[in-house]
């Protein structure tokens, strides 16, 4: 039996709120081992100049520890 | 003056949330008459190895029920 | 030190969830300035008879108000 | 010792809000054998043109289930 | 510059929500002096055989301390 | 496809409840074009005097944006 | 990739609350095939003349849906 | 028709949640009367020094107040 | 192992959000013996004629039951 | 019996949350008349380097409109 | 005057929640100095084919930092 | 586009809310690069014997992850 740690990141992408959460994932997968899933907790859009700069997206990732 | 019923569904998909949201709301629609909305409650991607498997959807369907 | 508004709106669009986003931004920057970021606060699929008719998307809307 | 289940239904009424709850239970009693209770979970009243068209209650309706 | 305390009570009228939160205020008015405001915290129907026995509300009932 | 913004406001009346909503829809009416929606947020009752002296509905009101 | 529903549930037992969502989990696999998980939502011990009835039970269920 | 209040309360024990929450449901009952349920808000394990020293439960006890 | 209960107050101070909790705590232990702290649950400015009249703090005071 | 309106607004300071809550409430009596009171939604503090650059206080602000 | 983290892991156990907590902690103490406490965020059954596979705990545990 | 880390700490000061934040924020900014926000969660006030003996922050400061 397991045990695993959730820690909460915040990812952005100029294309949208999936590939920014892909960016997330991908960055927490580099340091993290055994990373099971990303619970999207918030999602916003950010403007530069009346025009969309990027998506951003606050997620938490759940990873399992090591025994 | 009809009446709604909502139930929770959750459905997945390789591609991203919206074709996920979409295959919950085909496979409600075989069983349920009058299917009105689909709310979005919870989205998670879910990982295998250190990569993405699919897209997770909790959504709260709303349907008119028959007289 | 400026002082920000926000603004709740609700937008629609028969592609999806951010293309919902951006008809909501576009609607919202034609009438105010400084518009800085929109926080996704609802998303919902609205069907007609069986079939997605179009993408619902509520939104929090900041803009720096002028001084 | 029973087990009880819970489902969620909306109803309107152009009367008042206790009428539509009134309405929603009736509907829920026409199909559902030992209903307990009804909490009310969201109340809205909804416009047509610049008047009110209808009071919609959301409740989440607990019945005993058959052992 | 006054102290309030708020206390959460519940009460029941087979007439509607309106008659059952008189009746809590009635009731609490008659143990606590200077009470200023009673915020309807939940609503709920609850029933006898298939019809509706009595309309429950729970209220947080807020008075003025004496100094 | 319409973008609708939505508003917060309280609204009083010495009867109940649904007439301080009816209240405050009137008043929003009274500014606002295409008014949709009053979704009910806070419920209070306003004692004076160990009697009740108005019922406050707190609402939040959709209404269409022109194009 | 499968479609999974949520039902809600309350069970009850006079020894404790994991007796108490045992029960309620035996109940619903009589009805439900594919149950896979009862999130646990509330929990509350009822007593009778000031002395432990029994525990009470709140469950989220999500099985899959067949096909 | 009755009137119910509601008290929040915080009991311990070094054996489980259960336990803590009996303890509590005692000394509650010891002060006030028609003592009708204790739904449970919060639950803390309590460290000493690398090691579980006691459960913590906070429970919101609802009793029947005398007319 | 002893029992603790938890009351909710709200104080007001002209001076500010620190001032006015400091005020419900020394009220509170004036009538309550072994206090243990005071959760802010809720911070509001109050005007008069455009201009700051008081700030208003509601908290959540816990204290030890004598056994 | 008068109808209020609530906006939200976030403001900032140097030199602390309390000074942040008036700049936000001096900003909205210019434009706003009948300002009655501000709620506290959010605090954040916010850093430029390794060192606090500002307190930003988000709030509902609430006014009376004209009849 | 100490500062303290809060970490979020999950544990299982196929006995029951209390064990799964204990597990969580047992498992956290061996990484982290001065563990103080762990609130229990969510609680959920998992099950394989129709029986309780184990139990699911997700605990939030707040250690002291070294100064 | 970076990715950024949130994690949650508490602080306390003899002083003040505000001076708890900033003593949390000051032990985050040894240990942490590119400390950006620290958004306030909780705020209690923990007393000793009758009077005030510290103010308690808790605080999910967010910071910037290395590439």
């Amino acid at each position: 039996m397991s045990v695993a740690r959730t820690t909460e990141i915040t990812a952005t992408s100029p294309k949208g709120f999936e590939d920014a959460s892909r960016k997330g994932i991908e960055r927490a997968t580099r340091t993290l081992r055994n990373v099971r899933s990303a619970w999207i907790k918030e999602q916003e859009v950010v403007l530069e100049g009346d025009a969309v700069d990027h998506y951003k997206v606050t997620m938490k990732v759940t990873f399992i520890l090591d025994d």
